[in-house]
């Protein structure tokens, strides 16, 4: 089976529900890493929607800005985790004044070092026009070079619009 | 054939032209069902661009809101109906304060069940930043998971970018 | 070989380096038309990253406005042309008042006639919500109608998402 999977798509495509559907189909103790913060009443909802589809038998752990090490800490062969999702922990990551791009180079790393089946969630952000914002065209270059780099990184990625996916990459059969 | 087609596309994609070069392949009477309300000049002047592109032979039908009465109302087995667009659609249903999730499903149920060709063209608006609007944010979450929705209904998806054309889903060959 | 290729790309989708690696493949002389014009320090950063990840062995042209007389001019059978980017082009011939549909038609004209390898790299930019700015619906229309004509006129397209190409168009085996 390929070892590493990047799900990519816009808002509301159906990533998270394809990522999840994936990690069903596999046997292992499924761990959850949420990078989310609870910041206001729209994304606690938006939480609760995705905890209550997901059911029960995942572990949660929550990781806004260590995500290398809670994924180093956690990996383990029979494993799989399930990161969602990348673009917010980038956003987290600028909030609060960390250096992004070393973040992202070390996360890919840990990732190529996993030994269990990684799952990842990320936004792509670039298709619209250039915000007029200049922390938005911020965001939306670090965002855009994190999935290039995890990408590049991944086994198998796949993009999904409309809940259906695209195969953009695989490695290795499955 | 299949029957049921969901055209998804950017703006200035191409995706009518495309959906109705569909359209035309089939020999059956054309149905246009409008969403669009003339509000502006601007949305004026693309809906007579469409109509000159479409040219005779086409009955036009304007549905800004009961979209799913129209096509239960028009669709029959020798005809195409061609529903440009379910995004437009959408923010009428949003700006008239109708429930959109119910009338969604709705109009899914009316696809399952209907016996002609039916072609739909709809907006991919997810893969931009979170907008800072937050009525644009509630849009995009509600147009994005009516593409799922109607995705998962249809026959066939087709994404289209810069005026070409790439299969997501076809469920039987056509 | 196909001659002409059109390299789509959302912002920091790694369309660009994709692009420069398909035109290291050919043996013949290269040539790259900026249509950048530098304005800002944000702008000056970002063409000398990419002055630096093309290294040496390139002539470097800028055609702001006038690409397609700059085609006309440095196409030859031996050469490859890589012009990076339309988008940014089309941003040009809107601030500088000059007529953009005439501009691109002529411009495919130039493209068809083309007797070098001609690698394009454009944005595609109508996958957001339509902006509020009524400027940035107006670039917005006219970027998408001149991807979807030069798309129509190059022998290949290519979709990059991620770093990842997915091929949308191809006219003849390369």
């Amino acid at each position: 089976m390929t070892k590493s999977l990047l799900v990519l798509g816009g808002a509301r495509s159906g990533k998270s529900a394809y990522a999840e559907s994936r990690a069903a189909a596999h046997a292992g103790d499924k761990i959850y890493i949420a990078t989310a913060e609870v910041t206001d009443a729209e994304m606690g909802e938006r939480i609760r929607h995705h905890q209550d589809r997901r059911g029960k038998g995942w572990l949660t752990v929550e990781a806004p800005l260590d995500l290398s090490a809670a994924l180093r800490e956690l990996d383990a062969p029979n494993r799989v985790i399930l990161i969602d999702c990348v673009t917010v922990w980038i956003n987290n990551l600028i909030f609060h004044d960390r250096a992004v791009e070393p973040a992202v180079a070390d996360f890919c790393a840990a990732l190529s070092q996993a030994e269990g089946k990684i799952i990842m969630v990320s936004n792509e952000v670039g298709f619209g026009i250039v915000p007029e914002n200049v922390l938005a065209r911020r965001f939306r270059d670090l965002a855009g070079r994190a999935n290039q780099s995890i990408a590049a990184t991944a086994d198998e990625v796949v993009l999904v619009v409309a809940g259906l996916p695209l195969t953009m990459k695989r490695s290795a059969p499955e």
